[in-house]
């Protein structure tokens, strides 16, 4: 934490996966001179001070704003409206409110012209959540977008490049797209999978002739890597269906649909079909592991297998 | 290779991640005499003798059977029965035959009096194919499954003990289930999450307002293991949903039901249905980590985090 930190005073709201590694992150690389977390539940603040993720950890969300000149919300996407709403009152007005949720567009709505609000999306994360699931090189190598408001003003612009800044100190690549953009393709790289994901565990578990016994011994045959995910927690994926209802539900149309022409080639033995789909299907990984988003070992590395 | 090697010829058809796997875990554990790969593919043999997987490698399949004592079929299943067929005029008589594919009920059927055919499924694998992708400790640690036939006669059974003798040797667990039962089971925990995977990335892929670069970039946010899943060999599973027709299609109507409740929440905003399906789909994981089945890493180690 030098004298020369970008900011003096960040509050960060909602200290779990997301809000611990940015607190980590900062720190570890003296961005902020004070980092102050809140919390609306104690256990969270006790627990966040007590692992030293933050230094500081308080409910009262009003007076922990006070003189900030950032302030992170990284809660569920369905709590930040009241605490905009809080923040209208009581933030700095030359304060910057960045959000961190999955979903863009419904935030980017309110476009408060009373703050600088710039809206963020970190695509990090893992199936873990609470202060102690934060690590400090989550960002690192991965791509933050930015949606900003439709303002011109110079303070604006210069809240966005700080904003900019910000994520490329913490490791991150930026880009700065629509909300409505965002949303469309955040359904497809992430919502999207976190439902099927969800939902063929749920079906798996319903079903009355295989045993949790069953699902348990046999899952490195392709379940496991679905459990996954579908260890997620359950408040923010809720609160991300809620509010990215129309793009989640145009791209699950098009699962839908593809996944009828699938069942229709088992159902009449059209192997042909079946290949075609399945072949095609494999080369984006390859791309993925190029770029970096992936690791290139096999089964994700996580089986024994002799060094190479 | 000892002189008290259970089996002294070996002969495996289809020299693919699992054949070569066997083929490999055999050799350094001492279980058979002599190995010898049998593939259609030229090109193929000459790999895996290149590649140190087998000393002898030939597409002669009547030839190489010659005086074996285990034959291994390791093809995707739906080479098999013709396979089969050429080995009820090849194979000595007293040969144990053993195919290792992902559906058992097609090949159970056969039930071939003449031969000591014993079905076995190894739940293991990767994403990888090709014989340049196995490795020796596939096994350890997995559950292989066996579906023997309805024989009362001695010699059969001492042919099921001797494969299951061998899967634990090889480090794997061994069952025993109807064949019927298999299917239905893989068809939940291998089936249906490559047919999903398959069919999101391809669903993916068609959006034309989201690019295969963003595809790419924002990957981390859950689409990446779906790709893994989708990058198996599709020859392989094109056959397998052919020969598991009506389990995987039993399967998919429960995911298809369980998926148009998750699709009606989200239309309607019914946020206590998405959190009590989502908090539910949580508690499996962590019986399959402590099963042994699953790496208990975040992201499945794959992200950089500092030594806890």
């Amino acid at each position: 934490m030098t004298e020369t930190a970008p900011f003096k005073k960040v509050v960060i709201i909602g200290i779990g996966l997301i809000g611990s590694s940015l607190a980590l992150a900062l720190r570890s690389r003296g961005l902020a001179k004070q980092i102050i977390g809140v919390d609306q539940a104690a256990a969270t603040c006790t627990e966040a001070v007590g692992l030293g993720v933050v230094s500081e950890a308080t409910r009262d969300l009003v007076k922990a704003v006070e003189a900030a000149d950032l302030i992170i919300i990284s809660t569920p996407v369905g709590a930040m409206f009241d605490i905009l709403g809080i923040l209208r009152e009581a933030a700095p007005p030359d304060a910057i409110i960045m959000d961190v949720g999955s979903v863009k567009g419904a935030i980017s709505a309110l476009g408060d012209a009373q703050h600088l609000l710039v809206p963020a999306h970190p695509v990090a994360g893992t199936e873990g959540s609470g202060p102690g699931a934060g690590f400090d090189t989550l960002f690192e190598n991965r791509w933050c977008i930015l949606t900003p408001l439709a303002r011109e003003d110079a303070p604006y612009h210069e809240a966005v490049n700080k904003v900019k800044e910000l994520w490329e100190a913490l490791g991150s690549s930026v880009t700065i797209m629509d909300a409505r953009h965002h949303d469309v393709a955040l359904a497809v790289t992430s919502h999207l999978p976190h439902l099927i994901a969800f939902t063929l565990v749920r079906a798996a578990e319903d079903m009355e002739n295989v045993h949790e016994a069953e699902l348990v011994k046999y899952s490195a045959g392709g379940f496991r890597d679905f459990t996954r995910i579908a260890a997620s927690d359950p408040t923010m994926w809720r609160d991300v269906f809620l509010h990215n209802k129309d793009a989640v539900l145009e791209v699950l149309a098009r699962f839908s649909e593809e996944l009828a022409i699938m069942q229709r080639a088992i159902r009449w033995g059209d192997g042909q079909t079946l290949f075609e789909a399945f072949d095609k299907a494999r080369g984006v990984r390859k791309a993925i592991i190029e770029a970096g988003q992936e690791t290139d070992k096999t089964n994700f590395g996580r089986d024994k297998r002799p060094p190479e």
